[in-house]
Formats: structure tokens, sequence, C-alpha cells
């Protein structure tokens, strides 16, 4: 590597990321889906341009500041995924004039009030709960179904285009069969609603989104969109879900060993909550916050199974690891934690350390 | 307030923060204990300024990086309360040279590596683990406390000035009784080695430094110093340990509501993992991200104990309410989420706003 590690540095592999987006758009092409990746993953409209050389046009966003920082960089076809915060009506009305901007309404009051502000016309899509519990009308509720169609379709500046949902659950799934079934049920209950509001004169569109099944699904079904973002970068998470392999993981943090404990075979990182999100998984009932590699001159090596980052504090990151492996090490080294959730590790960066030392910048939430 | 909240904003109450501040001002005073407040929490060059006009001219940060954004801000007697990371050599050594700088020793090879690419003297504490379990010597390892002492002792650039810890198990207490008691054994156990050393010529001064244990106990013991960081702002864990009330919590996060579901009076806060930060605690056997009130003129109001934030996605916060309470609430207004951890809450923005509607920056991680 031509880089010299300091303190945790977020390292990107930029082959892996680009393998990753390749199949990706290959497996959308294949099933005959548009692509909408979501872009809150990576957050960087450099990384957005590795997207673009690959035919995508069209992104989804979590948040108004996000579309704005990908409007800045040239997208031109933008869906908020995330329930229009109609305090933000300044915002995103600026953005409808300047994008094909898609937006997410579930209720008959937010619709309301975004037409009234709004003063150029927006895609509309409703969000469906159709099995995550976290938030969406439920696919059952078919009242409220058909009065939030009914008000988007007559309101001048909406124009009522589809049903979006996240199926959260896959994240909660014990087997790869179970994220398929999972897959499945979602598009069942979607084409349902969509057969329910064709009755009613609506014609729409149906877009689902997370990265476990899209990365694992054989048949899309009658769907018309996939919206993954996670697979970019992929993380331990997604490799324990069977989503990914352990070498499709792109993102790492550098982390500098600053004490050793011979209690347990404690290995101290410099690298806490700060530098890795407090995400966790359990792992044979145990809670671990990441997995590590060892750094190596092509960039990080194989995952060290029988190490594992158990505890974190605010900047520091306690390792317990093998006899072999604790005595292989030393302080000043240099191990690379490799994430629970990508997601929100790469959050808590400004920008990205590629392995040949190029710096790429990324947007910052909360600036 | 004459503040208009739009997305996410990270709210500061000047006169509680202010109150805390002269509350543990007060505290060391009465103690007889030197006060070296801990910046992590609020790594504000503005809000440490609160701290000068109240006498305090000792600091703690918790990484080189901290301590280089406060040097520029005027302090010149910095603790860095992080084993020192070796890898960092040309950034210490700068600090070295412009600062009083006390830096945390924990093995021989850091000593040696430390002394040796030194270029002006620096005070070493040695970090002792006094049964917290997380970095440190074990306060029963003689033979490497020793060790560690005559190295210090014998290397030109370094001063031996005393045992450091940080008695983090007093954040796993379930009493306050628990709290005072895990104090006392770790002042115990550092007077233990700190006669051990003098026995050896060596003598030491003591600093210890958590935020329940400063905020209760009543007497402080054979302790020289304090470093309390989380105290300037408190959060409902601490407030749950028995070291804050809720009015003392100073920092809170004005989260829109996007959406509402009658189905367990759920709420839907703009407010996620990358507002908020995951840190959780368990209430009655169920986990919480946060506690709510509701914005007022003047700040915030009282915690609403019949809603918890049960879950964090990205972007999303659920809220889990009461039916009064839910009926209450609409799409569009703002409630405040008291964080379960400050510290980390605080991290992951670039300024706050005050409840007057100014702006205080603050440094970033991971820049």
């Amino acid at each position: 590597m031509s880089i010299s590690i300091e303190k945790p540095t977020l390292l990107l592999d930029k082959a892996k990321t680009m393998r990753n987006i390749e199949r990706m758009v290959a497996r959308a092409q294949a099933g005959g889906v548009a692509f909408r990746p979501h872009f809150k993953t990576h957050q960087s409209a450099g990384i957005g341009d590795w997207f673009r050389e690959r035919g995508v046009t069209k992104i989804t966003t979590s948040s108004v500041d996000m579309a704005v920082y990908f409007a800045a960089a040239g997208w031109q076809d933008i869906l908020v995924a995330f329930p229009v915060n109609v305090r933000q009506s300044k915002a995103i009305n600026k953005l409808a004039h300047e994008v094909n901007l898609h937006l997410v309404v579930e209720s008959v009051a937010t619709a309301v009030t975004l037409n009234n502000f709004l003063g150029a016309n927006v895609n509309v899509w409703l969000k469906v709960d159709a099995g995550s519990g976290r938030t969406g009308i439920h696919w059952q509720n078919e009242e409220l179904l058909t009065d939030v169609a009914y008000t988007v379709a007559d309101a001048p500046r909406l124009n009522l285009t589809g049903l979006l949902t996240h199926a959260g659950q896959t994240y909660r799934a014990t087997s790869p069969e179970e994220i398929v079934a999972v897959y499945d049920e979602t598009a069942v209950r979607l084409n349902h609603v969509r057969d329910l509001l064709h009755a009613e004169g609506h014609n729409l569109l149906i877009s689902v989104g997370d990265t476990p099944a899209c990365s694992i699904v054989e048949d899309f079904g009658r769907v018309d969109e996939i919206r993954p973002g996670n697979f970019v970068f992929y993380d331990v998470m997604q490799q324990r879900l069977g989503a990914c392999l352990p070498e499709d993981i792109a993102v790492g943090v550098a982390c500098p060993i600053v004490a050793k404990h011979e209690v347990e075979h404690r290995v101290v990182l410099y690298g806490g909550a700060v530098h890795l999100s407090r995400d966790s998984m359990v792992v044979n009932g145990e809670v671990i916050y990441g997995r590590v590699a060892r750094l190596t001159k092509d960039g990080w090596g194989q995952m060290l199974y029988s190490s594992k980052l158990v505890s974190l504090s605010q900047e520091h990151g306690i390792l317990k690891t093998d006899a072999k492996t604790f005595d292989s090490l030393d302080v000043g080294d240099v191990l690379v934690v490799l994430p629970v959730h990508s997601c929100l590790t790469v959050d808590l960066y400004g920008r990205y350390t590629t392995l040949s030392g190029e710096t790429i910048t990324k947007m910052r939430t909360n600036e």
C-alpha cells in the first residue's frame, strides 16, 4: 500500500466496489427491472460517477440534503426514499424545479400539504408497509391506501407514480431461503395493492429495495424497480445473511494497535464508536462490533475468524483473539476492521482513502 | 424559541450547561481535587471558553487530534487520556513543543518508543486497570507496574507524573450506592499501587474520572485529580444511574414527525442512527434509544415517560407512545429526543444550536 496509517482511516477497495456495482447492474438487467441504487451508503459524488459510467441514471437518497448534494453533482432523476418532511418545504420546492424529483407519501395530510407548497410537479410513490413494521401504509389497510391514492391523483402538482416499500425484515432473516421468501411475499403483497388500486383507475409501478434480497433472489417477479444501497460495499452482516462473500466487502477501517493484554488475549485498537458506529450483531450468543483482517500491501487479507471486536467505547475498540494471533500482533501494527454495518460506519467519515492512497470526498450528515 | 426546526438539529441549553459546569467546579473545589474536565463530550472551543471563565486551566482529550484542536483554542495544559498511539509521533512531538502535554502509557515498549521520538519533555501517567477490564496495566500486576514506572522514570523526555484510571464499570452499576462503592474501591486500588511505587522511589499523583462517580460521591478520598466529561450535558443513561436529574440534561435533538401509525401508537421521527447514534439502554427488558420531550418556547418540556424510542434505522426513529400522547401529536410537529449517550450523539454533529438560535461550532471526528 502506498498509504501510511496514522489513525483510524476509512479504506476503500475500488476494485471490489466496481465489481459490486457491475454485478448489481447485471442482476437488474437480467431481471428486467429498473435500477435506482440507494446512494445513502456511499454518500459520495465521486463514487456516484462509477455508477454513471455503468449506465445508471436514476438514484435514491435517504434525505433531502442528500438529494441536494447529488443534484449538484449532476443527477437529474432522484427519489428521496423517506416520508416527506413538510418542514423542508423550501428545499423540496427548489429541488422540484431542478430535477425529476420523486417523493414518498403515506398520509392524506402530507399529500395535501405537499401539493400546496409545491411550485413544480413531482412524482409521488405511496409508501407501503409490506411487513417490516417500520413505516408506511399497511398493505391491508385498503381504505387508507385508496384515500391517499385519490388525494395524490387529484393533486395538480403530484403525479401518482407507484408503490414503494423497504422490506427491512430481510435483515432479521436467518437463512437465504428466508430472505427469498420475504422478497416473494413482499412482491405478492405489493401486487395485491397494485391490483386493488388498478381497479380504482390508478396505474402504478412497484419499487422494492433491500440489499439482501436484491443480492440473492433468482426472479424479481412482478416488480418494476429495485433500490438496493448497501451492496456497493457490503459488510459482515450481509456476509452473515448470505448476501455476499467476505471478499466482496469493499470498505474497512484501518486501526492502529495501542495496547495488548494477555488476559483473554485482548488487543486494544485505536478505533471506537466514533470511528465504527455502535452497530452490532449477535454471533453464537455474543455481541460483536466487527471483524478484523491484517493490512497487506494490496489492501487487507482474510478475516481472522478467531478474533472479534467485543466492546467499543468512544475511541477504544477491544478485540479478543486467540493465543497465536495475539502473539503475532504488536503495538503499532495496524488491523483493518470490517464493519458490521457499512452504511453507519461510512457515515462517520468525511472522506475515503483508496488502496492506492487517493482521497475521495463524501458529503457529511449534520454539517 | 427563536429558531425554526427544519431537520434533525442538535439543541443546546446553555443555562443548564453552565449550571452543570459550575456544579462540578464546586464539587472539585469542595473535595480538594484538581479539576481536569474531559472535553471529548462537547468537542467545542466555544463551550471550552465557558469552563475557562470558571477558572478551569487543565483539560483532558480523547485523541491527539482533539488536543491539537484545543491547543489551537489556547489551552496550554492538555492530557490525552488514551494509550499513546506511536503512529502519531509527528503530531505528538509537535504538541509536546507547544503545550504542557500529558500522555498515558501502559507498556515498556511504548515508553521507549515515545522517549525516542520526542524532542521535548512530556508528563506521563501510567494507565491502570482498577477493575474496568478495558485497558491499562492491571492494578495487581506489580511486576509490570514497576517495570513501566522505571522505564518512564529513566527516560530523559518523560516525567513520571501519576497513575490514571477510568472506572468505566460505574456505567454498569445498578444503584448510586454501587457507584460509590466502585469509586471507593478504585481509589483504594490506586493508592495501593501508589504505595507500592512509592516504596520504589516514585512519587505519583492519582487521576480518576467517570461522570457517575464524580457527580455523586461525597468524599473524593485520596485522589488528586478528577476528569469527568459527560456531566457537561448528561443524558438519560446518567439520569438512570442517579447521576443527574432530568432537568440537568442539556442537549437534545429536535426531530420533526414525518408519519403516524395507529398500530402500537407508533410515531415516525426524522431522526435515526446518523442523528442520534445507536447507543441504547435496556429499560424493563426493552431496548430504548432515547426519551422524548415536547419542544417549548423555552427549550423542551418534561420527559414523556410513556413514550420511548424503540427502533432506529439510518434516518428513521420509531417512537412508541400512549394513546393520549399519540392523539396530541401531528405530522410536522417537532419532538426533542434526549439521548441515551450524549457523547456519541454530539459527536455526529458539526455544530450546536442554542435555544436563542445561536450557532456554536465544534470539531468533527474523521474530517
